[in-house]
């Protein structure tokens, strides 16, 4: 069974596996506020991009949860605050920003006080979750078509149960096949410089007894040519109008192997990651971490004392090397003039 | 200054600096046999294709150090013997089984007893090192002719002064750039598994003063998109009568990548790295190391426990990918018809 990475806790705070833990430690974590929501964002306590538009939006159902007597005004004002916090957790998934922009119009729209507007929200964003769930799903109905029997996907970073409200973007329709009893086998990229790959994916895999097999991105080129890979599946951050896609740094790079090979290259998104205001890709802001994610590792440094490092979360992948968009909406191609 | 990554010890012994504990330590050690510069080759102590063909040799002589006493026959048999355990500690560079064979070659025409041949191979180490590094300055002179002023150097891996026994291979145009005040600049691709990019390249090169930034192996194809590299330097541990090498894992992905953007991907080696006996690259035997090197890091789980990897050393990249290729004889393409 694929694992699930949020949900409400009993009394209303935003339950959440941290994932900077894992695969050492499976700790859970109850945010109490939407402070503690933004926090957990930016360290990538809870990352993949739909998942931190859902955790954002129950983390302002959560931040509010003390505010329900308060006037109208006032908690419309406290809920404009902090989503305007939770949005600038993180610049480039646009799952953020959309959850956040569809609870500020649920809030405009409902009538009543703070309790009111309160409970309007939380049956958003459990709705927003729910919806999650089931646009997981039919990507990976979708995502089944165009995998064949026996598949040896490659996969970058994590597109999983843990990035998600379901299971998956990329990797759902590899949990579907193996609930079909097709065989599937995965190559996994560890992705540096965070190991989403190895920490995250390898470890929900196998916790679905799903058989994969894990290497260093450099080693991806080569089982390419030697004909081990018979498709990719990559999740993505946000979709731009053109087709253009921003994701994990690292996925560029396989799209030109895999045009290079023959390899058909997927992303796979729900289309709340489809920016249709950005005309193409180089418009997407891309966030700069830290060169320490890159320079130390495990609290040991691993690069000379003041080594100069560049790290960007993540790059930019043309829609020209792009197979096929898998989506809730079926597998379809840009230009995407309308967004979600 | 570069740094002189191996020496004879006062009393005779292998004198080298462990790479495995760079950056973090500077630890200097006096391997006194033929079995520990064995382990030493095995363990990364002392790596790289030229150096650990220097290595072997120079361990053949103090190995034997205490048979100088010993007849000719008992002594030449104890060199085969230490010969033989010294070729197999690494498989896939040439440079070892090259300097092991010319050293039996001097072992077994020179006449005398023990004490003679002992003065004369220790005479045949003490010449494959000078001769390499001679060659090192050969290989950057000829280098030098193809880095534009002011360039952005790529490189993989670490074909530097901790590789050889002077100013490295691939650095070594980089080295004599900045000695005659050129300005060069250098991306360094971390490397996994074993980040010899970043725990060494990154050393040494700031030793000697040289700009230079640290990268993830996925993002070099980026840089590449956005024109940040003029030029990519690699080494190389074998390479084929046909121009197909054998170099660390990741390079034959940088290849494909150079060539789809336009960048120019040259291998510089000495010329002791050609093996005209094998026509081709897939011929290469490719040491698979222990998948632990992939899933555990400065001694801390990454991957859940029990997770498969794959961990080949080394890849191969097609002579077809390869703008030329640089070495002591100058700037070549293949057919190799000699063996040095």
């Amino acid at each position: 069974m694929p694992i699930q990475a949020i949900s409400w806790s009993p009394s209303g705070a935003v339950r959440i596996i941290d994932q900077r833990a894992l695969p050492e430690a499976e700790i859970t974590r109850d945010l109490e506020s939407a402070e503690s929501v933004a926090d957990a964002i930016r360290q990538l306590q809870v990352r993949g991009a739909p998942l931190i538009g859902i955790a954002a939006a129950m983390g302002l159902v959560a931040g509010t949860r003390d505010l329900r007597s308060a006037s109208r005004d006032v908690f419309i004002a406290r809920v404009a605050q902090l989503s305007e916090l939770l949005v600038n957790a993180r610049p480039t998934a646009v799952n953020l920003r959309w959850a956040l922009h569809r609870m500020a119009g649920v809030a405009k729209t409902t009538s009543g006080d703070g309790a009111a507007v309160w409970e309007r929200l939380h049956a958003e964003a459990t709705t927003i979750w729910e919806e999650d769930r089931a646009m997981c799903r039919r990507i990976g109905e979708h995502g089944l078509t165009i995998l064949p029997d026996g598949a040896n996907v490659l996969t970058h970073c994590n597109t999983g149960a843990l990035a998600t409200g379901g299971i998956g973007t990329a990797l759902a329709a590899i949990y579907l096949a193996h609930e079909q009893g097709r065989k599937v086998h995965v190559f996994v990229d560890e992705t540096r410089p965070l190991l989403q790959g190895s920490r995250l994916t390898m470890w929900e895999l196998g916790h679905a007894g799903i058989p994969c097999t894990l290497i260093t991105d450099g080693a991806a080129a080569t089982l390419m040519r030697q004909a081990k890979v018979d498709v990719i599946l990559v999740g993505a951050d946000r979709i731009c109008a053109n087709g253009d896609f921003a994701n994990k740094i690292g996925t560029y790079g396989l799209a030109v192997l895999a045009r290079h090979h023959g390899v058909p290259f997927y992303c796979a998104a729900p289309w709340s990651t489809v920016d249709a205001s950005l005309p193409e890709g180089d418009l997407i802001p891309i966030e700069p971490r830290d060169a320490a994610e890159v320079t130390v590792m495990a609290g040991r440094p691993i690069a000379p004392d003041g080594a100069a490092a560049l790290n960007p979360a993540f790059d930019v992948t043309p829609a020209r090397y792009v197979t096929g968009y898998i989506t809730d909406r079926g597998i379809v191609q840009p230009p995407f003039s309308e967004s979600p």
